[in-house]
Order: C-alpha cells, then sequence, then structure tokens
C-alpha cells in the first residue's frame, strides 16, 4: 500500500466528502447547472495562478537538478491546464482580462494559501501531501467519470473537462505524484509523522470539498 | 493623511463591510448571541496563532535589530492577546487543549494563511498592510463600541472583549502599527504600487468581515 | 540612464573590482591558467543549482501568469546554461556526478545563499537587484571580451565561454533583465530605497569578486 | 546516544576542524591576538543580527503555542547575546553604529546565509541541524575552555567571551537544543536522510571552521 492509499484510508471521511461530493455526481450524470460549473471554472482558473506558484515553491525548496527540473515538469503542467480554462471560458465570452478581474472567492483563498503555506512553513512532503487532493484527486475523479473511456463521451456536456482529467497526460502525472510521495517518505516521514500528515491531507481534503460547493452555492444564488 | 487612511478611503465599501458588520453592531448593543460570539472566540484562537507566526515572519524578514525587536514585541503581544482567549473560554469549560482540538474553519484558513502567504511572497509593507485590518481594525472598532470609555461597560455582557480592544495598550500598538506602514511606505511605495496595496487591503477587509459572518452563521447554524 | 545604470555608477567601485578583476583580464588574453578555469567552472556549476532555485522563487513570488513564465523561462535558461557546463567539464574527464560531489567552496555558498536569501527576506526588486551582477554583468564581460564578435576567437582557448555570453541569446536575457529591474523599481523603488538597494548590488558585486578570486587562488594552490 | 552525538560521530573530521581549530586553542590558552579577536567579535555581532532571524523563522515554521514561544525564547536569547558583543567591543571604542557599518565578511555572509537558506528550502531539523555547530558548539568549546570552573578565569585575557559560554546559561541553552534535535528527529527523520543531514553538519562545521580562520587571518594580514 502505498503512502497516498494510506492517506487516503487514514482520512476516508473527509476524502470521500470530496470525491463523492454531489457537485462530482451531478458532474458526472450531465445534471450540473452550467451556472454551477461555470462559477467552478472561473474561480479554479485563479486556483491554478496559485497551484503554478505552489510548483515554483517545489522548485525552489529542491536541492538537485533533476528534482528541480521535475517540479519544472508540474508547473509547466499548470501552466498548461489553465489552458483548457482559457478555452472553456472563453466560449461564454470570458476573456483572460475578465477572468483576472473576478474577485477570488473565500474558498478559493482558503485552498490555496493554506497549500502554500503548508509548502512554505514545512517541507516537501507537506506540500506534496496538501496538493494530492488536487493532482492525485482529479486523476482518481476524472476516471471515476470516464467508466467506458472519453471517447464514449463526447455527448456528454461536460466531456471536455473529464476528458482533461481522464485523460492518458493527467493520469501519469497523478501515477508520478503518487510515486513523489513515497520517495519523499521514505526520507522524512516517520510512523509519528503519519498522523500530522493524514490531518493535513484530511483538511486539504475538506477545503477541496468546499470548493465545488462554492460552485453549487453560486448556481443556487 | 496617512497611509492607513488612504488605504480605507480606497478600499472603503470593503472596509465598511468590516467595521460595519452586523456582528460587531450586535456585539456593541450587546444582543450577540453568546453562540455567535463563542464560536468567534474560539476560531479567532486559532486565527492567533497563525498571527503569531505573521509577526514572527516579520521578524525573519528584518534586516535590523531593532526591526528584528519591534517584530518580536509583536509577537509577544499576540502570545499575551491568545491569554484574553484562554481566560474567556475557560469560563465555559474548554481548555487550551479542546481549543487546538476545533477544526479551523474555512473562513480562518481564508484570512490567515492569505496574510502570510502576501508576507512570504511579498514584502514587509505587503505583509503589514495585510495584517492592518486585524491590528488597526481591531482598535477602531473596539473604540467605536467604548464611547464612554471602558469603565463605563463594566455591566456589558462583552465588556471584557470590548476593554481588551479599547484598552490604551491595544489601541498603542494600533499607533505603532500606523506609523510602521508610513515608514514602510516611504521606503517601498511608488504611486503605482498604491493600487495594488489597495486591493490587497480591501481583499484581507473582506476576508475579516467572511470571519464575522462565520460566528454570526454559527448560531444559526 | 536605468536602474541597473544608476545602480552601477552608485557602487563604482564595487563593480570594477568584480567586471575588472584579473581573472577576467586573464580569461580575455588567454593567459588564465587552466586549473583557475577549471576550478572555477565546476564551482560555477555548482552556483548554477543555486541559481536556478533563485529564479524558482521568483516564479513562487509573482502574482501574475506572465510574470510567473517570464520567471520560468529564467529558470529555463540557468538549465540550458549547466549544459555549457557538463559539456566543458565533460572534456576533462569530469562526469555530472562527479560534479555533484564536488563541495562547494566558501566562496559559492556566499554568494549564491546571499541572493537566496535576500530574495525570500525581501521582495522581487531585491532578488533581481542580487541577481543583477550575475546575469547582466555577464553579459557586459562576455561582450567586453568579444570587441570582434564571437566568429574572431575561434583560436582563443577560452572561446566557447565567452560565446557563451557574448552570443546574442545571453545579451537578449540581459536586456530583458535590465528591463524588467525598470519595472520593478517603478513598482516600488523609492528614492529613499535606492541607496539600500546600491548596497545591495555592491555587496552582490564583491561576493562576484571573491568568487573570480577563488578561481586564481586554486590554481595558486 | 542522541542525535547530536551521532552527527559528530558521522562528520568527525569536519567537526574537529571546528572545535579544535587553531583559534580556539589559541583563545584557550591566551596567545590570541587581541586584533584575530576583534576581527572575529565584529563579525560575530552580525553575525548574530542574522541568527536571530534564523530563530524568528523557526519561529515562523513552527505549528503550536509551545513551539512558537520555544522559538522566541531562542530569540530572545540572541539578541541577549549581541549585548555581551556590544560591551566587549564598546571597550575598543566601537559603538554599535559602528560595528553596523563593518561589511560583513564572506565567512560571515557564508555561514549565516547557509543557515538561513537550509531553514527556508527544508523543515525544522534541516534549520536546527545547521545552527547545531553554533549553539552546541559554542557550549561544548566554553566548558572545555574553562575546566576548571568560570571563576578560575578571571586573569584570562578572555574570561568574559569564555564565561559566556561556559555559563550555566548558555550550557542549559545547548541542553534544550539537543533535545529539541531528538525530538524533530523522532518526527521526520529516517536513517535514509540521517546521511543528508550529516552532509548538511559537516558542512556547517566547515563553515564555522572557516569563521575562525577568519578571525586569525585579519590579525596576520
Amino acid at each position: 500500500m502505498d503512502v497516498f492509499e494510506r492517506l487516503k484510508q487514514a482520512a476516508a471521511a473527509d476524502w470521500q466528502s470530496y470525491v463523492g461530493h454531489e457537485f462530482v455526481w451531478q458532474l458526472g450524470v450531465g445534471t450540473l447547472p452550467e451556472a454551477a460549473f461555470r462559477a467552478y471554472l472561473v474561480q479554479d482558473y485563479l486556483f491554478l495562478i496559485q497551484f503554478s506558484r505552489a510548483w515554483a515553491l517545489a522548485a525552489y525548496k529542491s536541492r538537485t537538478i533533476p528534482e528541480i527540473r521535475a517540479a519544472q515538469a508540474g508547473l509547466s503542467g499548470i501552466l498548461d491546464e489553465t489552458e483548457l480554462h482559457v478555452r472553456l471560458c472563453g466560449r461564454w465570452g470570458l476573456s483572460p482580462e475578465q477572468l483576472h478581474s473576478v474577485p477570488e472567492h473565500q474558498a478559493t483563498v482558503a485552498y490555496t494559501r493554506f497549500v502554500l503555506d503548508c509548502g512554505a512553513a514545512g517541507d516537501l512532503l507537506d506540500l506534496h501531501v496538501a496538493l494530492a487532493p488536487c493532482v492525485i484527486g482529479y486523476a482518481e475523479i476524472g476516471k471515476g467519470l470516464a467508466p467506458n473511456g472519453v471517447a464514449a463521451l463526447k455527448d456528454h456536456p461536460y466531456h471536455e473537462w473529464i476528458g482533461e482529467y481522464a485523460g492518458d497526460a493527467f493520469q501519469q502525472l497523478a501515477v508520478g505524484s503518487r510515486k513523489l510521495l513515497d520517495d519523499l517518505a521514505a526520507r522524512s516521514m516517520t510512523e509519528r509523522r503519519f498522523g500530522e500528515l493524514a490531518a493535513l491531507f484530511g483538511k486539504a481534503s475538506r477545503l477541496e470539498a468546499d470548493f465545488w460547493q462554492m460552485g453549487l452555492d453560486a448556481a443556487r444564488g
């Protein structure tokens, strides 16, 4: 059992509140109101700006060229992911400039700054555990929403979003992130620390669940 | 007009949403439900732990012994302030251990980590502008709630809280903080930067308003 | 006069001790002992690892996607520059693994960690002023050593090194860095702060001069 | 065997180059030229400014009020230690203002910024391992130079310095630091990480030895 699996089991209720959130369920069956998805997507764009900073923080905290290159690849991956958001938002007539002028929601501030602070105050393991619900969680959600593959979703209203996270590139990113957690843990995780990391992981998962909720609340008005 | 006054004017609506929040108004007239105050106070204790880290960050970012000593005094001030909270919470039978076991609310995470990230990513001026709604704002609120002085409040249900922030020690702290903003601005604030700082100040004020709202919601929920 | 020119004039003696160091002069006329160049180059490789971290720090401290992308480009540039070092060191039979096993010299630790600390404790302007002797200074030195262009140096013992820094790509990087200093200064440099930045720039220049000296000392034994 | 003892054994040569340095030996027998001591003491004052920032960094990186209070105590201890330096320097007619105007030596920059960067990029264990040669090493050196107690040294030319570090207050600080290393290691040190920490400890010890050497060189130069 790898470290990610252990974290999920230790924080099972928090994890479930996130990956099994009503937003995810409605997204999957296609009944999610467009207003909810849109509110989410705009905030997720602002979210990714902060997440790219988190990968830059990982590069800064690295000790060797291979570690720096790996973090730089993560940073590039996030910057590419923002292009999906720009493209999807563009269809609703939102320009990148408009995206930037939307105020960050409390839910966006809470999760992103929590992750950045975990990374600034802790070590790379703290940072990657705080990032894990996002990176590895989205891969798990994406895969779960495309049980018959991405091609089968072509008429689904949210096929582009699901395809992004169910797709091979993102799935491979998540595989790499799980392995990275194991490597970092082999270096600096004792059993005594595991409990702290599980608490951190649970908190990050709840903040992700709050982020979905923000989308639903926006549609309810 | 000092920098703090300029910031308040530039972000007047956000500032008003904070200092004129219903929570403050009810606290002042004494109709605030105890459940709201209690929910607030417990979260404010968790808040202060992060704020003491923000003052430590200020000491770390300082260049001279007088600057380091000043930040250390701020850190001590916050640690002392936590004792008011421990004392008040103790009356409701909450031990410090219990206080620590309460999960941080999203509103607490959002404002505290926002401030810490402003300080880590920016300079001392960014950090102190992000702290200003708390340090200087509480002094303003405290003074406003004790128009006839602290002694006149002895039968007020929240006299201890109001007395803390209306009292001379805290008022002097706020005077010092306003002066510090001016000193830091003289060093590194151009007019072009003022707009960014006003946006930061407005955002911090809104996050403070959300923090009051969290207290009210807890009593309604 | 741009900010970089002002910094050079304000710290003229320190700047001259760096760009006019005997190491540079001997490098230019080709009389620099190979042992001195080699000692320098190995340390410069270790230096660049820390400098790539400094660019990652700049990305972490950025606020917008264009700023993050620019810092990421700087990070990529440094990682590419390490390949020149690996190639040149390879000719003397030094593998990348061997390069990593050389202990960092005091001069390497001093300049690199000084820059990183300026960036961590200060703002982006502090960071880029501390980096300027390296980025913009090397461009100036490279250009000065190739007055008739890079092609004219083909028989020069150090043509590859001079060509790297006199070449268009590096010259353009330096042009961009000068412009970035101006942009950052327009945001957060008052005249009162200029004196502090000039002191920082002078100190960084002296630490660069010490770095050349380390190369000469190594050859003297 | 506690973690500190293990680190010393693993980096025995580096440790010995520091605690057994000629500067220490001459200091002990009283033959150290005053010029060497003076050059050292002035730089050590500049050193302590950075070290107080390192303790502030430890407070910022802490998670609980007891941890924050402990780091704050360390910060206070360092600020008090600077007063010994101010007093001793005052005897030679050096005011605090003059002390601040002395340029930092390369050796001072190298060790202090190395420690600060270890702490910023790593976790609290990295930071405290980097600090250990200073905090725990000075206690060991002080004790070794006062084998018959501090009172026996009253005619020794450097009795005040030796008395500071051989005295109970500093010895207790070192005992606390050793225990802290054990606590931090129980949380986040695996055997695989121990090797990295020993390398870090060895490097910090060498940078301390270079610091003594700077004092000797000043007297020779």
